[in-house]
Parts: C-alpha cells; structure tokens; sequence
C-alpha cells in the first residue's frame, strides 16, 4: 500500500453502487485519490472494473454500519492521504424489502449514517456529502416540494431511515463538521442499474414477451434524472459558496415529470414491440410509493446549474443503456 | 397475575418518568388499566410509590430498546387486557450527555421508539401517542415555527434522533398503526423534576447558596409550559376528531416565553435570596441549545385548547414544586 500522505483521499461508501459507481470516475476525471467501501450486499465488485487499473482508485470490502469495520475503514483510508470529505451513499436501496423488514432500511440506510458520522469525528474528517432522498417528504399531493417544506411525513422505511440520516448528520454539522450537504435525490436512472421501474419492466419482459403488469393503474407522474446529470449537479454544489454550514438540495429536472404509463410503453417498444401492458388499479404502486409530487428545484436553478436530460430524454437513455446492460435482443422501433 | 381480557390497557414507555408519572395519574382517572415499563436509568421507582395501590396499575421494569425485551413487555402487558394503546415517553432527556455521547440518544431515544412500533406491528396494536419534540426544529431564529415549518435541521443529537423518531412513526402510520400522534413537547416544568434550568439553578443554589452561575448572557427567551397543562392538551387532542392517521401537534403555552435572567431572578428570590447571579456570555447556554424561537401552538388552540398557565406561571408553580421536592429550606420573598 503506497504512502502518500498529502494527496487529497476522497471516501465514497457504497462505493460498488449504482450512483457511487458514476460519482467515482468523476472524482477520478478531478485527479482526486478515490477510496470506494461497499459490503457488496446490492453493490457489485465488476461496477468496478474500469478503474482497477487505475492508481488513484482503491477498494476495501466493509460494512461501515458495523463500528468496528467503519472505524478500521478511516484507519485503512488514512494511508491512502488525507481524508479529505466522504461521499455517504450506502444505504439499502430496496423500498418494498425495507417495507417487509424495517430492520434492514435500520441498518443499512440508518445505521451506516450513524457509524460514518462517528468515524468522521473520531478521524477529523469534516466534510459529508449525503445521498438523502425526495422520499423524506412523503406524499404532499400536489403542494410544491422545495427545501424547506414541512411537514416531513415519510410513508416509506427508506424515507424515514433517510430522514433520521439528515436529522443525525444536521446535529454533527452543529457540533463536529464544517461542511454537510443533504442531496435530496429525486428518481434517478442509468447504468449499472440495480433497482426501479426501467429495470423492472424490462426484465419482467425478458421473462415473459408477451405481456406486462404494472403496478397500479399507470397515472403515477414521476421525474426522473439521468445519473450523469445527478452527479454533475453534486460536484456543482460543492464548488458552490455555501450560505450554510448545512445545506440542503434538492435535485432533479425541472419538468413535470412522465407517467408510468408512458414508460411501459417506451420498454415495451424498446425490448418487446407488440407485448399487452396490463394496467393494475390505484394510483399508488406499492405501500410508500408517492404517486405523483412536485419536485421544486429552484435552488439548485439559482446556484445555475441546470440538467442535460429532462424526465423523458433520462429516461430514454436509461432505457437503451439498461437494455444493452441486461442483454436484450429486441430491436427497438421508437 | 390477574386475568382481564376486556379491559382496554394503556402501556407507558418511560413510564417511570418526568412526563409518565403526571400521564398515569391522569389515565388510572380515566378507570384505564395502565402497565408502565420503564429501565430505570433516569426514572425512578418511589415516583410511581402514588399508584402502587391502585389495581388498575402496573409496572415492569424493562429496556425498551431491547427487542426480547421490548416483545416481552408487549407480551405481559397484554396479560392484563387489551393492548389499546401506546405511550411512548421513553427517551434520553439529558441533551447534553447525547451531546458528548450519540449513542445515548441512539439508544434511549430513537432505538427504544424503533423496537416499541416493531413490537407494536407484530402484536396488533395500533394506536401511538408519540412524546416529540420542538428540538426536532433546530434554529430558526426569529421565524415561527408551526407544525408544517422546514426545514426540520436539530442542533442536538437528542433533536435528531427524536425526528427520526417520528419519522419511523410516520412510515408506520402508512402500514400497520391507525392512529399517530406526534406531539411536539415544549420546555416543560414541574415535578417529579429530573433535569432541566430549574432544579439546575436551584441545586446550585443549595450546593452554594451565595452565587448562581448562569450558562449563556441570559438573554435566551423560552417558553415553558408545565406538565399538568401538556398532560391535559395531550388527552385533549387524543379525544379529539381526527383530520389525518398521523396528526402533528405542537404543545405549548401562546405566550413568548420568558427570560433566563428572569428565572434566575426568581430562584433565587425563592431559594436564596440575595445570591449573586453570574451571566456567563453568548446567547446560547451551550452546543445543542436554541437560543430563543417562536413556538406556534395555532393549531392546538383551534381545536379549542388553552393552558391554564403562562409560561411565567408554570415557571413560578414549578419552582414552588421543585423548592419542596429538593427540601430548600429558604423562604421565598417573591
């Protein structure tokens, strides 16, 4: 393990998942030493082949919700040079198996929070970006959601155990760091994907051509960004002036949005041209999911960032990146 | 052990505590069987020495924040009836030892509230009655703070983890509890007091009753309301319709509050008339502390609820209960 005790280290937790994986090699593109931690329980080891190669990028298998494996991991990092912020995306990523056993949103969107912030003031670090989620809201119907609406009602484990992670990390911004950035992340689509309703939709195809179900009756309105756009908007953030010690954003399209609806019928043309969509009923598509919420990002537009791909083209792209990801024949006629 | 299915039972987390022991006198009135349980770290068994002979009273003494536990209590409580609801008043109240420790507050404020919705999921019962907090605010310096008002930023681990409290409790009330209520406790007073700027200044005073020592200038401004008054608004909005599952309430008095300097004045008037005060610097009495903020209780009051005290008043009664607990013997000249 080579010594370099002045290059800035970077600590990216939930450093094999899906917006980790796109964050890193942005960090990387910035010369940034990048030290990515996962317990490979969602994230996989092969997200991460593009940067074996690379010096500045190193990997440590851990489970930072477990003390003794986070406090090892800042120690393992140190090495590495200074420890100079720490990107906090672990977190379970699973809704409806956070819903079925809250011990596991506890745990791995909770509980990691809780132990890197720890760590972070027992190795000095002060600065925390944190991947937190539009789902602290909870369903506000059709009332704008900007940064500082309340009441915050999540209706999900995963938007709870976000929100306690926001309220764990607001109390150490007073105490024990400097900076805190809390990304409120709207739906985000891309590749490698693990989770969501591109995937969903194109594997329940892969498995049977002739036909999909959807949840609920397909009149969900959800906006959607392109991860590109996302970590774009991170790295944006961070170079911003800070009015705040504790900043919260919000980040998404500006746009209303696209039905469910619509996205069944994009995978549909895309992966199995012809296939019944069987609409379900109800506007909701599982216990915690917001059917449909006006995202405001007008923060975000006044700092002047602005997205690449609205709901629609993200999804698009997501799409055709998520077909190629997953191997798919079909040839696309949209 | 007697056998009593039919009769409906209130159990009480933290039940041998500040809040409890003023909340069962007030259920066991209402001819409510009532189990209190509680571990005893900072409650205390000769608090509930009143209720010892009453029938309808039980306790089990018992850590919440354990799950064998935790079920266990669950499980002998309804040995005596049914299980009709919850009181959750279990929590760390010494803001400051969080402060230097977070485990305190992950454990006896957010993991005793996480194990009692589990237990309550798996043993049917649907009714919670939350003890929050205004802490979960943070500081909003001159802004009002009503029960939509974001964001929700805590300055103490204490705040962060009773948000994520209600948080859990939220997520909850969308799938297995029918009736939420998250009642945002003010500045309380009264006895049996356990900690707060009341008994500090009068223990300072009778461990040297020649001077009191203030933390901050004395300028914070805080509203108090005494524990017979949140007692009562909490049976109030428990009787009242309901708009909503999960309904937020604010408790307090509708005045501003009143002046640390100002209840200085009068414990030492009470306790030690002639002492020295001594005002230490900054507006803020120490990490954690919200100097001063404007609790709006509109929506309590437009149920039709008022305190029967002000905050001088409930100050000024407290501090006569407070005198007799703590046996000052100094006559009060106020």
């Amino acid at each position: 393990m080579e010594q370099s005790a002045l290059s800035p280290v970077s600590l990216v937790t939930g450093g094999a998942g899906f917006i980790a994986v796109n964050l890193i090699g942005r960090l990387l593109a910035e010369r940034k030493r990048v030290v990515a931690a996962d317990n490979l329980s969602l994230g996989k080891l092969e997200y991460l082949d593009p940067f074996r190669s690379n010096p500045l990028f190193h990997f440590i298998q851990t489970d930072v919700a477990d003390r003794s494996q986070c406090d090892d991991l800042f120690r393992r990092a140190a090495l590495h040079g200074t420890l100079q912020e720490v990107w906090h995306l672990a977190a379970n990523s699973d809704i409806p198996a956070g819903l079925a056993d809250p011990d596991i949103d506890l745990k791995d969107t909770f509980r990691t929070t809780f132990e890197v912030i720890r760590s972070m003031k027992a190795h000095g670090v002060r600065t925390l970006h944190f991947a937190s989620s539009s789902a602290i809201y909870g369903d506000h119907g059709e009332s704008p959601l900007h940064e500082e609406s309340g009441p915050l009602l999540p209706i999900s484990n995963y938007g709870a155990m976000k929100l306690a992670s926001e309220a764990q990390a607001s109390a150490a911004g007073e105490s024990h760091l400097d900076v805190v950035n809390l990304f409120r992340f709207p739906n985000v689509v891309g590749v490698p994907a693990t989770h969501g309703v591109l995937l969903d939709f194109v594997r329940k195809l892969k498995a049977d051509p002739r036909k999909l179900d959807v949840l609920g009756d397909g009149t969900q309105r959800k906006a959607y960004l392109h991860v590109s756009d996302l970590v774009d908007a991170m790295l944006f953030v961070r170079a911003a002036t800070r009015p705040h010690k504790v900043v919260i954003m919000n980040i998404g399209p500006v746009d209303e949005g696209v039905l469910v609806g619509w996205i069944a019928k994009q995978v549909v043309a895309r992966v199995s041209p012809g296939a019944a969509i069987q609409l379900g009923s109800g506007s909701k598509g599982w216990i915690g999911d917001v059917p449909r919420f006006h995202y405001r990002v007008d923060r975000l537009q006044a700092l002047g960032w602005r997205p690449r791909l609205d709901s629609s083209a993200a999804v698009l792209r997501a799409l055709e990146e998520i077909a190629v990801q997953e191997s798919v024949a079909g040839k696309g006629n949209r």
